[in-house]
């Protein structure tokens, strides 16, 4: 562990440049660096935090969506994914949207962290769960604007999508990484 | 596989809201949903594609950076990672910024894919990749507004570390699950 961390920036002011609520606003924030440097204008975006969820069947299939995804503008394979409603408990909002998109209800909630999506922006943070025992319990009724079909596919096979560029999303690869490291350690692998 | 997987979007009018370049754009688009529904100003944000390098030295530790991060508004455990330069190849880029970031140098470079930010804006996206036998042959000089502190950490010590929140940017925790499952894969271990 090194002995002398780099210190934290001082926002100074936050000035909005685009209000698009509740989707996203656009800042310029004046901040001042440890040295006492001052800049102007670093911009920062904030969006609504999302939840990404992992979900294994008893037969150790993971819980996969087909949908187009405007981001990378393409039919991809992502996993059950939504934005917190406002106040919504994070654990909450994965429970509702595993169910709202799939149809599956899910055991032993795991949390495997929160993390921005952009290390200079920010971009608003995804909540990532692995849950166990998913099945299925209703018809999916996302009222999403995209079509989606849902799938079941191993870890192994996911990742396999994720070499073949069939997971374009980087919060679904950051999921399928931190869960596959948590079942390694459970099973004793890592 | 499904046999009828959903259909694209298709873009009819994109209006750019807020010209910030070189760091970001925000547009609306009007796009036509496959079932011929329009929808009016779909956020989508372009930024830079940025690098993200895993690189491992001789002794199995990885390169790995502390400083302050304006997303998550802190001081954390980053990879080596930046913005490629206008027209840059993404590898040359990630060589790039090993050396510049960290003064250190690589081999065996392995491409483990490139993700968007942002499964709906967009938001740019990260190349990820994973490198060998890495070893110190210069000061680091990045010219970043972010102090930094260069050390080494096994990559079990940086999944302890993402569980205790020290790793709070997505590409991060994306780089190094993508990195350990190939290197499990390497060792027959998955």
């Amino acid at each position: 562990m090194p002995s002398e961390l780099p210190k934290p920036w001082t926002i100074r002011t936050r000035t909005e440049l685009y209000d698009a609520r509740p989707w996203l606003r656009l800042y310029g924030d004046d901040v001042e660096l440890p040295d006492g440097r001052q800049v102007q204008g670093f911009y920062s975006i904030d969006m609504p935090d999302h939840a990404i969820i992992v979900a294994l069947t008893s037969e150790d299939r993971v819980v996969v969506e087909r949908n187009y995804k405007h981001g990378p503008r393409r039919v991809c394979i992502n996993l059950p994914a939504g934005y917190l409603e406002p106040g919504e408990d994070p654990m909450d909002a994965a429970k509702r949207e595993l169910l709202e998109e799939t149809g599956y209800v899910a055991e032993g909630w795991l949390f495997l962290g929160a993390f921005v999506e952009d290390g200079n922006r920010g971009c608003g943070q995804a909540h990532i769960y692995l849950s166990r025992r998913a099945r299925k319990v209703a018809e999916p009724a996302s009222g999403d604007l995209e079509d989606m079909v849902i799938d079941l596919m191993t870890m192994a096979e996911l990742f396999e999508a994720a070499r073949r560029g069939e997971t374009p999303v980087l919060g679904i690869v950051a999921a399928l990484g931190l869960a596959s490291e948590a079942l390694s350690r459970e099973n004793g692998t890592s």
